[in-house]
């Protein structure tokens, strides 16, 4: 037998993952993975690409995306310049990149209850500890003698909840990292998909003193294919993400680069952003009709501003894994809460449901599925 | 300050990055990256990509990819199943799969000395200790009392020497890994760039007990601005590499995939090859004529039978870093040998030139100058 490294009892395959290669069979109705919706993509169908994309590049990334991005990032008041930004192959290479940066194993790590999973999944495969953040009370995290190294959070339509960080919300986890010198990772990858009024402005702006690092994608405002994104982070630690990146992977697609570069230079990019917008929003307000319409009895929820996703709390304690096999036999998916948690086990009766991705009627048949399986599972 | 993980103190940046970032500037002659010359790449620009490929994909990769690779690889002996396969975005990749797989702080790994430098440069970012394997005599490792867990090779045309495995040197290290249950990680990227007789089995396919990795890449025999290589492995280790994709970069990007499946598919895909290895063929020839020319009594070499390098010995010690530098300011760039070897500063006389990116004119006039600068040192 092969002699893994200790860090291997810690590597679990991904829950979501399972779940999307179980979705891809005719008939299923999927609400599980954060899959955009194909009539939101761009046409690249007819693209003459420039074969100079076809040699190495920049680890960093191509120069033109970089000062795009930074141009961007300036524009919603995140203070950044070219040189302190990273292309990366999508936003999950970020949280690798972080993790390899900042957690050896007992590193504490203040994460958000629940959270994206699949940084979760980092962090733990690399050991680190979890101390749960308390949004409404980020100071407390300075009481303890074990103040944390980082805290990753996702506040702007946060994954799983769709929760929004209230300005309140931001200036007090900001002052709490300056207090603590606690370095800040901001996941934002949903901030583009928009639909009401909210406060968006990245908490790492709002940082005086400590290190920071925010990143975003563009699988959720363009396409997922293309397998794009970009960290930005103060200018102490970009030499450490530049080296860590050409490990990693040396560079990233420069042909998506391109694409991408394109896409956000065209005149059309807010008119297609507005269109996204709209798009998305009307999908979520169908997707709240027919979740009232089905579940009002039998869980609760809140209408997310903005993001893919509607977080259920059921009425009653049903193993929402238990809910899941059963679903899948009639054809529908979601992701069970349990995976989302760090520490605990509160999570069994939470489900995640994506609204982006199942037509309207896709969406009805769906629900109306879970209903009858829930009021079963009562029984 | 950030509190970084211990492993940070290992992050040092890659020399051949940085010797690649100065290549940019006009004028330059560089024999350092192993850029491999746009004459050979593929013609992208009139492509209509199909835009399913703009959705997330399978983690594994695209099944008609993995089934073209498990087909070439069973064409080379290796028997393997597309279940077998993972495709990377790059071969870079595949290296920090192996390093998160394996090692632990203290991890005990055998290497050739010297070896391709980002891969020891990723193993020492997880800790690894090196064990130097003798190619001649790869039995010596199974004698200490600790037996490393690893093996890292680069048997066909090696990068940096050139060198390719003979069968005994071949069967040797196999029969090796099998007696003493070492892993066996094949790297091998530049077997398709072979110009003159040689034996390319790969290794992997020779063990008759141990587990294995054998990788290789699109970089060299298609375009590396793709992002693309595969490893396969052996049964027993696929669904920790699978999940180790997975957080590292959910799957790798589907316009290249679907590129080099229509490349690896098409009926010019033999001409192509032999089209590619003539066109190197004939630059290792006129390389190897204007070494002759003007380096003879300055160092010497072997001629390489495939690959992208040659490896030049300096008759006298001279430190090539300082070359270098000298080098660098009359518009000459090259690859000192220093960073290549593990446990050692004994590479200081060596320097590795890269004989398919310059054109012969350049070639000429950057080896003339190298030439110059050898003679001034040894005054």
């Amino acid at each position: 037998m092969a002699q893994f490294s200790t860090r291997t009892e810690q590597l679990h395959s991904s829950p979501i993952r399972e779940i999307l290669s179980v979705i891809d069979q005719p008939g299923m109705i999927s609400f599980a993975g954060g899959l955009p919706s194909p009539d939101t993509f761009p046409d690249i169908t007819t693209t003459n690409f420039p074969d100079k994309y076809l040699q190495y590049g920049p680890s960093e990334g191509e120069p033109e995306l970089r000062k795009c991005i930074s141009k961007q990032l300036q524009s919603i008041g995140l203070n950044c310049e070219p040189e302190q930004v990273l292309v990366l192959s999508g936003s999950q290479q970020g949280i690798d990149l972080v993790a390899k940066l900042f957690i050896d194993p007992g590193t504490l790590l203040a994460i958000e209850s629940p959270t994206y999973l699949a940084a979760l999944q980092a962090f733990r495969f690399f050991g680190a500890h979890f101390v749960e953040l308390d949004i409404s009370a980020p100071q407390e995290l300075l009481i303890s003698q074990n103040i944390p190294a980082l805290a990753y959070v996702n506040p702007t339509f946060q994954n799983p909840t769709g929760h929004c960080y209230t300005k309140p919300e931001r200036e007090a986890l900001a002052r709490t990292c300056d207090k603590g010198k606690i370095t800040l990772f901001e996941d934002d990858p949903y901030r583009d998909l928009v639909y009401s009024d909210c406060n968006r402005t990245p908490i790492c702006s709002l940082l005086k003193q400590s290190s920071w690092i925010y990143q975003s994608s563009f699988s959720k405002n363009l396409a997922p294919g293309l397998r794009l994104g970009f960290l930005v982070c103060s200018p102490d630690l970009i030499q450490y993400f530049t080296r860590l990146k050409q490990a990693a992977d040396l560079h990233s697609n420069r042909l998506s680069q391109w694409l991408v570069v394109n896409a956000l230079e065209s005149t059309n990019q807010h008119e297609n952003l507005k269109k996204l917008q709209t798009f998305y929003s009307n999908k979520r307000d169908q997707f709240a009709f027919l979740l009232e319409k089905y579940l009002s009895n039998h869980a609760s929820w809140k209408i997310p501003a903005g993001g893919l996703f509607f977080w259920l709390m059921l009425n009653q304690v049903i193993d929402t894994n238990l809910l899941l096999s059963k679903a899948i036999k009639q054809h529908v998916a979601f992701m069970p809460g349990e995976a989302f948690f760090p520490n605990s086990k509160s999570g069994k009766s939470f489900l995640r449901l994506n609204f982006s991705h199942a037509t309207e009627q896709e969406a009805e048949q769906g629900l109306k599925i879970l209903a009858t399986l829930i009021s079963e599972a009562r029984v």
